[in-house]
């Protein structure tokens, strides 16, 4: 019941330190690991799914996951909007139905793999998912409240709570009134056919899509229409790409494409070097991007010197979730290094080199699948 | 389709080799890295669930994720029986049905607090979940295969295949004949209600009350009795406590008791720091032992120079299913470290200073969770 040192009344910036990065060479901090065990990635051979399965999907949640009761959670609309409104979850079931498959990936993947490194989650490559998400679209409740006229930004509150570089918060995220209009937006209450697990934002969260993870607000208990640019934390100071900690930066908004390889043969358990038998193997993948529809990857096999076209599946579900591509491949035994690159409609494509920014974030430098191919 | 190197023919042991010790002070490696970006521990504040939800109860996978399908999946039972048998899922699905409520904790739990640290999964605590599996006992369809009498070990094979130190193996753990007629060893396809998911070994599974992870084989395809000690690779070389690399050591079998403070107040992001308000706190965790009972679990809010009895919640859930335990605390502004200590009715204990060995397992040094008590 003492305290270590009672004259030494602890301020909330001692808890919460301001954001740095790696020194060169630096392996991965305690800090960095605490996060890297408690979120999680998809593990790369669950791309062979459609439809990420639940526990696969990657989970990044900047606090704790809280407890909320299904059976009494609300949200409320309120700010600038004609007739605020506070509706149950009931009642949001009520309301019309979408299922959308849509593939999310956090803002800060393929982080750990930058030098010098931004100390956060440490993601290497494999912060995605694709789930099919069910809910009523945002947009005819906004239309209800009655958006005024001069309403720049809506802000959305989850019931999430924490300390994040000296500011303690609720998470928010705020979309322009544009974004959070479009019909694809929906208040979800099920993944995969099921209500959202706890971990997924149960009992209600929005789904953006095409938007980096940040956006779609997990826990959700209140959107608020503001006249002015919100400048809550996760807005203004968090997800902003930016070279260096004074430059204000521009907002990190949809996802840049990216193509995973699904790593072929079977795993080393300690380094995660594929071996592979020599002849015919299928190498395959997905790819994704949220600002257009993907039309081509193209794989190299030689740590990216030359790069031949894979076959795009036919694309069944959607703009916003990825679509498998699959490269018929016979190698010789020797050791190679496979990648893939997404190009989308927008002609936005993946860089070999790192685009560096000092949160790690949009960074979508083609994967590195280390493989040998040794004769059984 | 051209080799990096044509003339370099990878060998086995260049993707896959020794075990070794990170360096003094060394950060983690790209390689634990990746581990932990695939394999991932319960959420602490998840301590909150008796029965932990999918897709926060910890994962550890050694190769790959294998696709095995229900409809047509069937479990061999050969070796020194005298009737071997095939029988199919379904088939098991028909045969006696029990609900059993099981904590499992990976060996390697709390390695990566270790020095030297032992280069593998880099878990702190979180490496733990309780599940309800159900499923048909193991002992009457052994005692039906007719094991002989000169049997000495029961060998599980997994369905998945990849290379562990230099060797190529499917995933395989031995019993000792009479802990696998234990009764209650299971044969499980279903997890908290529901079909077991890809990664917790769909469609069927072992489920070994009170031994670490590593006996649980996942995505079960066969069984085979044996005359001589096994000396497969997980049974032989891997999960032993060993203090150098020529000791044999002795085998990992049950778990050792653990007590885990779910972490009280919010979080800092980075630093996972508990930020907890003065006055009343109901602090609370879990605790387990594979050996026996837990009998008592203490409290430390002085980093451990001073201990205080938690009270024990009712044990409902049967010998190897985790206990809830609370303690009441009411501190003044401060910085402190909570930890608890759970003793079972054996007398095995926690160890404030580390257990060390070469494979980091059954490590059960207390956890320590740093709070800072700030007022609003």
């Amino acid at each position: 019941m003492t305290a270590v040192d009672d004259l030494d009344l602890p301020a909330a910036t001692e808890v919460s330190g301001p954001s740095r990065l790696s020194e060169p060479g630096a392996g991965i901090s305690a800090e960095e690991l605490q996060l890297a065990a408690r979120n999680h990635g998809i593990p790369l051979e669950a791309l062979r799914y459609d439809v990420t399965p639940a526990g696969l999907h990657y989970l990044l949640i900047h606090y704790d996951i809280p407890e909320l009761d299904p059976a009494t959670h609300a949200l409320t609309v309120d700010g600038a909007v004609d007739r605020p409104l506070t509706v149950t979850l009931a009642e949001l079931r009520e309301r019309p139905r979408v299922t959308r498959r849509v593939t999310l990936e956090c803002a800060g993947n393929g982080r750990a793999l930058l030098e010098p490194r931004p100390v956060s989650q440490p993601w290497l490559v494999e912060a995605v998912g694709n789930a099919e998400w069910t809910g009523t679209p945002l947009a005819p409740l906004l239309r209800e409240a009655g958006v005024a006229a001069n309403a720049v930004d809506v802000v959305f509150t989850g019931a999430d709570h924490g300390i994040e570089r000296g500011v303690e918060q609720d998470f928010q995220r705020a979309l322009p009134v544009a974004d959070a209009l479009r019909e694809e937006v929906l208040l979800a209450y099920e993944m995969n056919g099921a209500p959202l697990l706890p971990q997924h934002g149960a009992p209600l969260r929005l789904i953006v899509p095409g938007w980096y993870g940040m956006a779609h607000v997990k826990w959700l208990r209140s959107i608020s229409v503001v006249t002015e640019p919100f400048q809550g934390y996760q807005n203004a100071q968090a997800y902003r790409l930016r070279q260096d900690p004074d430059d204000p930066g521009v907002p990190v908004t949809r996802i840049e494409p990216r193509a995973l390889v699904r790593p072929p043969g079977f795993p080393d358990f300690m380094s995660r070097t594929r071996v592979v038998r020599p002849g015919p193997c299928t190498v395959d993948g997905r790819a994704w991007s949220g600002h257009a529809p993907v039309v081509s990857v193209e794989v190299s096999t030689d740590d990216g010197a030359t790069w031949a076209p894979a076959i795009l599946d036919e694309s069944t579900d959607g703009d916003f979730a990825w679509r498998r591509w699959h490269y018929e491949w016979s190698p010789q035994p020797g050791r190679y290094v496979l990648s893939a690159r997404a190009t989308d409609a927008s002609g936005r494509t993946q860089p070999v080199e790192q685009p560096w920014n000092r949160g790690g974030f949009a960074n979508n430098m083609v994967q590195r699948v280390e493989v040998a191919v040794i004769p059984e």
